[in-house]
């Protein structure tokens, strides 16, 4: 009878709803703009009238094995969103997100987790990590997430809050970038496509080289433009490359010595650009990582970045309800 | 019927044979010396002819569950001994130990892991760890290991290896410490007891300042004697312990950003200096640490140091078989 879970990629611009069969296809989906409301209570309530439908064109309720959710600093131990930044509706409490939608649908079982834990879900469930047991997601987006699998299970810690690898400090001291998470040197600070613009515009200042990145001003550089000017050959795009490849691999080269995985998979925006990135990373890690790991960890690029990735990973945690 | 284990702590000095009952204590115990053997087969069977009259003592072998050992390099998931070091008969090449100690025993299941870890199994079922699923065993010692229990399970990795927080780099570039894996800037080669006695010599060397370890030629120097300064009041013993801590916890901040454990367990023979070492971490890390993260993770010292931990820790390995 339970054939399909939902998947919920709750992010922040769109919420978008998927109803998944067993095979990992997303059989009905809808979305809702995530701030376009005011509270948790209003938006969860679109949601749910949302949900509805799609619910019903597969059966109805019954048919529904649980719910699963990822979303920006999700707490998977307590069901909710903490302190979420980018949420107008979330940014300054704890949102029990997953009682709520408990709540408006009768009662079925809602998991939640954040949304790097959600892809490394999806990857394990239907990407390029089915069968693996230890490796680690790392998203590179406008931050830098992770989602961390050792034997078979995701991380969690002691609170829910594991796997914050964007946060590690690669540049010890104040000569660190400034962080959004009030500290110095994350490697987020650095390696997040925002990072990434920032390490372009510190170039340009520092130098007269010619440039593609040049014909914009500095404040109007995005990370797009670099990607842009790099498959044209500029010269100083590709530096770009080579400095976040080279920081991400040492980065990684540090995680092998925590967890040793199977494998590295990248996922995010930054990924599209696919060896102008993996080159400098493989490099990096080969030149950095202990000698015993050598040669051992697979870098590989998301297998579902082109599918719903995250609706894909948050119904995998809807099995587990 | 199975009523005992064994526990094997084999060091660089002595190997360690202890019987091992459910409650955790040793009814009897014996050692050889690690390094009279020149081949590995004359070191196990030295230790097959230690162990037997141990095992008769407690009613022959059918009393016994099964064996773990710990030692330098081991790898669980091989049963060998890797590329030890410090090992004269296990330095350069692999040694399949527990096999070879099954076969010595009549077929009885061994199993093998290394120190660090054979300590965290030790916390977990008999000392400070008891009842933790989320905690990070750190050794200060002639050098740094680890042991990371998540989700209650030892952290092996994809090769057996993982666990190594020693060789996590913390001052990057050229200006960071040679390290004994021949790497620069390992958190090993800074805040082991030799890393320690590194920083002395050195600060010794750039200042004038007044000091009891200046009684000492600095190549003599040894842990001990910035501990027993330290303790006198001797302000330049005291820095040492102050950064020495400060990168621990600086460490740790960044370990928490992986796993979230509950707790970091510190153990071996820095560890000895109390609140001279343990205040400056537990700063360091207030300081260092995201703020979702605060207050949470405990420090402590083993609870073990004083029994034999390292051969308790081993033997827990021994009811897995």
């Amino acid at each position: 009878m339970k054939k399909y879970v939902i998947g919920v990629d709750l992010g922040g611009t769109n919420t978008v709803f998927g109803v998944v069969d067993k095979e990992g296809n997303i059989v009905a989906d809808a979305s809702i703009k995530t701030q376009k409301y005011s509270t948790a209570e209003d938006f969860v309530k679109a949601g749910v009238e949302c949900l509805k439908p799609l619910i019903e064109r597969v059966g109805g309720i019954d048919t529904i094995q649980g719910i699963g959710i990822g979303a920006p600093n999700g707490n998977y131990y307590n069901g909710t969103i903490e302190f979420a930044p980018n949420l107008i509706w979330g940014h300054d409490g704890i949102v029990p997100l997953a009682k709520m939608f408990s709540e408006g649908l009768g009662g079925i079982g809602v998991k939640l987790t954040n949304d790097a834990n959600a892809a490394a879900m999806g990857e394990m469930a239907y990407g390029v990590a089915q069968g693996m047991k230890n490796f680690i997601v790392i998203t590179l987006g406008t931050g830098v997430g992770s989602g961390i699998v050792i034997n078979g299970q995701l991380v969690y810690g002691c609170d829910g809050f594991a796997g914050e690898l964007g946060h590690v400090v690669m540049v010890p001291g104040e000569e660190g970038r400034t962080c959004g998470c009030g500290r110095r040197g994350c490697l987020e600070a650095y390696c997040s496509a925002t990072g990434m613009v920032r390490t372009a515009r510190e170039m340009l200042q520092n130098s007269d080289e010619k440039s593609l990145l040049r014909d914009k001003p500095a404040d109007q550089l995005e990370a797009l433009d670099i990607n842009i000017a790099a498959n044209k050959g500029d010269r100083l795009a590709l530096e770009v490359y080579e400095r976040t490849g080279k920081m991400l691999g040492e980065a990684c080269s540090n995680f092998t010595a925590f967890s040793s995985p199977e494998a590295y998979i990248f996922f995010g925006g930054v990924c599209h650009a696919g060896e102008l990135i993996m080159k400098p990373i493989r490099e990096s890690y080969d030149k950095n990582v202990m000698n015993i790991f050598k040669g051992k960890a697979k870098f590989l690029i998301s297998g579902l970045m082109d599918k719903n990735a995250a609706v894909l990973g948050a119904s995998a945690l809807g099995w587990e309800v």
